[in-house]
């Protein structure tokens, strides 16, 4: 797979509500606003990390806000790309690709709607293999890329140029800048060279992810027919096991807004057993899923909501009381198992007094 | 006077916390910074507005965040020229003169230490003629000078610049940024044309608040014998009446940071007749006095507390339970009675649901 036509959108964006593991942003709006882009402009190459200059000038572009503000504030179809513009502006100095913040959610169509607009490619891969809540969590970060200079634009046009060492300070910057500008903003940061990127990134990721769509879309039905063509395309691919964890009611769930952040908890009820519950803990992405003291899951791997009869996936923000759904667990790729990666993702980097235990390694 | 010199630092800082009207942060820490810049440096010139060539590039330098902030976050010596020297880089030209946002307060002191720092001279003038909590409450502002490009400058050095067409947005992001960085950050803001800035100033009030701590300093003694010696200094001057509103004990006083700024109000009561009290309504400043529901002096009219044996000026996050203090009220500047000022700075545009009615129009 070398470019994405407007075609493979609809696919991408289903992929992308999977592997956002509850988070990322719902991508309904942007996946309109990347068909009819890639409708005008055509499509847009996408490189392997390989494929790219050493000296090639590579820039992420995605949204950052709190998930629940992507169903209402609306997206308009040129802030990708007047981003990328003014970050060029200010920096002086064009980019050669692309990049995505997180495959998972909105943040997968982000990159390519700049990209079509300046007519440039976009990495097969991206920074997070999933989407994580915040900027240090990406993989350029952990890498040691700086995250500034970057350029935030509102969906009035107002900017925002951020300097900045440390990207957990810009992190706690940036959030706040977008809470300021109406929860949700279209940012580029974390600018790199070829060579950076090839180390930094999780491969491959944007064509994965509409295959993922693709297998989705073609067995649409009854959660508990989804397993096996899950296994047949994640087992052999950089995420490893796919686990059935429950399935079941959503009897709760409540999350506010904080910080920038949607930040709560959900509660699932075995359909036949009320005394059998799973409670999913939620920072924009699901981080945790526990039955009883039992934790059958945790961040760095994927936690993923299914509706229980299509097998669709379910952002957070659009879980509801009453909902019958399937959860899934998913391993997490090879980076995140490092040490310098968990930690800034472990379930203690969130606060809980807990360690991170692989997946494979906890009892099913 | 047409310059400041390091032994007027102390004169100008004790005035400054009069016109400051309770707010416009404590000005203890910058002025052992000015003194100790203006001592290795030398004096700083001031330029009335008119001594200021039309086409000169005056440049506004000052600090913004909570009050209550100011008494713990230390700033440091060099920050106000590096924050200058910063904003230049980013707009490609130099300063030719520093102005202030505020003489109220520790503003009096930041553009002296920005402008020694760079060796060029600072405008005799300022943009309140006293201290107010927003940008658009800035002659600057409401005379039609562009509030961006703003570089926001941080305790560690990290730095924002923020592009944005309106004073009330751009008051909203550079707040919610200074709150982000830890509660107080140095800003320079709505640069302007000599010519612009000769329609915007409130003329001459640095070298008058220096003149206003002399009156302070030489008749330091009961606030009952300070009146006329205020009186002779103010009622000449661009500011008009001064009143006495009140002498009593501070029996209760709360505020809160809210949204980067201190929030709240004060309550005085009578040292003879506890049925006597006055409410002081604070947004960072004074806003309202009242004896029940009458009110007494309002905003832009300035609200000031002093110390009941000393006179000396009392800033609002100093004022203490059991402090015996006195109030006086003060005239505005006629830029300030103006409708298009009004706008912003009656006390409707604060939430409260009242006229400004100018001082010499209440009853006394």
């Amino acid at each position: 797979m070398n470019r994405i036509e407007a075609h493979h959108i609809d696919d991408l964006a289903l992929g992308s509500v999977f592997l956002a593991t509850g988070g990322g942003g719902d991508p309904h709006l942007n996946r309109i606003i990347a068909i009819e882009t890639l409708k005008a402009r055509g499509p847009v190459e996408i490189l392997l990390p390989e494929e790219l200059d050493d000296d090639a000038f590579v820039v992420p572009v995605g949204s950052v806000g709190a998930p629940t503000v992507s169903l209402e504030l609306l997206p308009s179809m040129d802030e990708p790309r007047r981003t990328l513009e003014a970050f060029e502006k200010q920096v002086g100095r064009r980019a050669d690709a692309v990049a995505s913040f997180e495959i998972g959610g909105g943040n997968s169509l982000v990159p390519l709607v700049a990209a079509a607009g300046r007519g440039i490619p976009v990495v097969n891969g991206d920074g997070m293999g999933r989407a994580y809540p915040e900027a240090q969590m990406m993989t350029y970060a952990i890498s040691g890329v700086r995250p500034t200079p970057a350029l935030a634009f509102d969906y009035a046009g107002n900017t925002a140029l951020f300097s900045t060492q440390s990207t957990e300070v810009y992190e706690y910057h940036i959030r706040s800048f977008a809470a300021a500008a109406g929860g949700m903003i279209t940012v580029a940061e974390h600018a790199m060279s070829g060579a950076q990127l090839k180390q930094a990134v999780i491969p491959g990721t944007l064509s994965f992810t509409v295959e993922l769509g693709q297998v989705l879309r073609e067995n649409r039905g009854p959660a508990a027919d989804i397993l096996d063509p899950l296994k047949a395309i994640f087992e052999p691919s950089i995420y490893g096991e796919v686990r059935h964890l429950f399935s079941g009611k959503v009897i709760d769930k409540s999350t506010r807004i904080i910080g920038g952040y949607d930040i709560g908890e959900a509660t699932l009820e075995d359909f036949d057993d009320p005394g059998q519950t799973l409670c999913l803990n939620i920072k924009n992405e699901y981080l945790l899923a526990r039955t009883g003291d039992r934790v059958v899951a945790s961040v760095p791997d994927l936690i993923v909501t299914v509706d229980h009869e299509t097998s669709t996936p379910i952002n957070c923000e659009r879980l509801r009381y009453g909902q019958r759904v399937t959860v899934f667990a998913v391993g997490c790729p090879d980076f995140y198992r490092s040490p310098e990666a968990l930690r800034v993702v472990s379930p203690r980097s969130f606060g809980f007094d807990l360690d991170y235990v692989p997946l494979e390694d906890i009892e099913s």
